[in-house]
């Protein structure tokens, strides 16, 4: 078998069958077969796709580069959630202690640093001091199963030919691609032994893949493919049109999680939260009323019992948490500028992308590989989609301590608000569950 | 600018401007851009292709990446034949010294090695003991102007970023791409200096662009960005669905090269070496008439005029002539294997493109990069399209010095030929001159 027939294979748009995907696969782990050969592959798979049995084989070849969890107590349901990734996007810090504090399951959850112009749950956790995102397998599962979640990065023996194609996807344009997102999202969440798993799939521009039928189609085939695994999957389609949120940044929007896991915080984030949560709950038990689970998640946040649950995982991994405490006492940037708006009307657009980008050059994000991020940066949305703006009014606040660039974007970054002199109402939902 | 965005922007099918283009393939020859995003870039563009503005600036780009000859003697006529690349394709060999004999015009010729199922001009030559291809472009420009002609491999100063990138197509399965083809022929032939170019563009299924009408759509693409060039250029497209000639393989190629120079040799090889370089007086002296230069050409190849360039050009570029003298002094495979046809009946079509294939595995050509050539193996085939065949009648005779390779294609090689029961007209042309 030589990588040069199998590259040419898919060019031409024939299937590879499963010894010819794991060939590439652990030719690649193995440093056998070279980076350009597998990125050459990767760009013929975005342009011409994979049949429902590649998938299938490409899954299980990522999946089976490493170890895979099994949990021992049959009688306990095990989920997880994954993001497609969004700006905003904080419900993993939400979700994953109010599913804790419901008692119904357990939440084992890898996640992964930001990409793109899209944060990330692992920046986010680290933003805490003392967070630990590090700790063996052994050990992720002997936590979940002891204080009912675990919250880590991906490790070593974790789907290592994932972490490899990733890193390679991600400087050559081949992450938006539906197979090969199935292939990475779908062996990682089979290896942390879970019985099921909510998705929540992205549309819109702030999204990876912006356009409704194809997030549809990526969301039915997460679906499909996980579900060939044994594992339970509920896909939620949610909006990205704009931030979800208010805050844009690791503590910033550790911040806002804290709020709304104290029964406060922006409507869309709490709203976004009780249904992804609601969903695990409902796989978990599926004979409970949705209402019935609405009402308890509902609770769990008013009352401080998804809040304390924060607490308690957070301590666990090492944690400061007088900083979650009392976040008053959290580091402040030196620049806070606050970008007001030129005209007066109705918010009828936001570049969603762009604030994404924005914020990472504000120091919220990695530049390039070996960047360290400052926790503290971001953005502060103060206007949404229909929101009515006067001249004058706040739109947006940068929090950076890089005057340079605070400078530069004080001058563009009201250009990614679309400013109306009509009214704009908000078309379709803000989730979808399939 | 990154490359990442430069290679989202071609996957998604905008174009690229010259200072893009040029940070690419400058970068990459500097080995600030790593391979891998060379590759997904090259199997972007395998996709999208390029507009012609593009087109032209990646020729400009690579010529302009090493040293341009230029020639001094303004009343000289200087030009070159390019083939796409064939499988027995051996005319270089017959026109370099025909054209040389006519005195019209001089043949600066700079050659490649053999590639994928396609032998190449300079393991022919090399061949020949004690045949030196390599020398300094200024000793190359020296023996064009004293003896007519110079027959050599790509040096490293011309156009090295297409050395780096066609190494690298040549594993990504990039080669078979319009605009990556016109960049890499018309770069080369640009730096070379000439003022005419014939091009032998190949048709049919042992070419690297089967199609009609997409090697017909090359060969105009190559007309237009040589001319843009100021380059005259004369594509010929010529049918490739089946070997030129009987033989196949190094020695076996310079062999019957040698029958053709003396006026004997096969057809078709007579014929298209005749018409090639006639293009070639013809665009040295646009008055003289097709017939007139016809006669003339076959005159060179009967009386010995022809040969005896060959003769010349060889001794100067170092070789030990008695073997082109007396080819029955080189030595010969260990075995020489008769494949008989198991049935009677017409030659309906032959696997052109695997009998290249077949003359690679007996030593004819390099299974891997650092592999050597045996320059004696190969093939001859006694039968061509609309052949007639006897049962127990050769087919073709195996040449190689490796006995396992002899007997697996002993077995399976026959069949590489259709032999139908009816008649068979070989329909089309030979060549066709646009």
């Amino acid at each position: 078998m030589l990588p040069y027939t199998l590259i040419e294979k898919k060019q031409s748009g024939q299937a590879l069958n499963k010894d010819e995907i794991r060939f590439l696969v652990d030719g690649y782990v193995k440093k056998e077969i070279p980076e350009y050969q597998m990125s050459a592959f990767l760009m013929a798979v975005y342009f011409k796709g994979m049949v429902a049995e590649e998938i299938n084989a490409y899954i299980d070849v990522i999946l089976n580069s490493g170890k895979r969890i099994k949990f021992n107590n049959n009688n306990t349901y095990y989920a997880d959630k994954h993001s497609t990734g969004g700006v905003g996007d904080k419900v993993s810090l939400i979700l994953a202690p109010l599913a804790t504090a419901s008692g119904k399951l357990k939440v084992p959850m890898v996640s992964g640093r930001g990409l793109g112009h899209s944060g990330g749950t692992l920046d986010k956790l680290e933003s805490i001091p003392g967070f630990s995102t590090q700790m063996s397998l052994e050990d992720f599962q002997k936590q979940t199963d002891r204080i009912g979640c675990a919250l880590i990065g991906q490790t070593a023996d974790l789907c290592p030919a994932d972490k490899m194609l990733y890193a390679l996807r991600d400087v050559t344009a081949t992450v938006r691609s539906i197979p090969l997102i199935c292939g990475s999202i779908l062996s990682k969440k089979i290896a942390e032994g879970i019985n099921g798993l909510v998705l929540d799939v992205k549309t819109g521009n702030g999204a990876f893949i912006s356009k409704y039928e194809e997030t549809k189609h990526l969301a039915e085939q997460l679906k499909y493919f996980g579900e060939a695994y044994g594992l339970s999957v509920r896909p939620v389609i949610s909006d990205m049109n704009q931030p979800l949120g208010d805050k844009i940044g690791n503590w910033l929007e550790v911040e806002e999680s804290l709020d709304v896991l104290r029964g406060k915080g922006p409507a869309d984030v709490r709203e976004l939260s009780l249904v992804l949560t609601g969903q695990m709950l409902a796989m978990a038990d599926p004979k409970r009323s949705e209402k019935d689970i609405r009402k308890e998640l509902e609770k769990l946040l008013d009352n401080g019992a998804a809040y304390d649950a924060f607490l308690r995982i957070s301590k666990e991994q090492g944690a400061d948490i007088k900083y979650l405490e009392n976040p008053a006492l959290y580091p402040i940037s030196k620049h806070i500028i606050e970008v007001k708006s030129d005209r007066k009307g109705t918010i009828s657009g936001i570049d969603t992308y762009q604030l994404g980008l924005d914020s990472i050059v504000l120091g919220a994000g990695r530049k390039s590989l070996n960047d360290t991020i400052d926790p503290k940066a971001g953005l502060v949305v103060h206007k949404h989609l229909g929101d009515k703006v006067e001249e004058g009014e706040v739109l947006i606040t940068l929090h950076t301590d890089d005057q340079k660039s605070a400078e530069e974007l004080n001058k563009t970054i009201s250009s990614r608000f679309n400013i109306s002199e009509n009214d704009f109402t908000l078309k379709g939902e803000l989730y979808e569950i399939l």
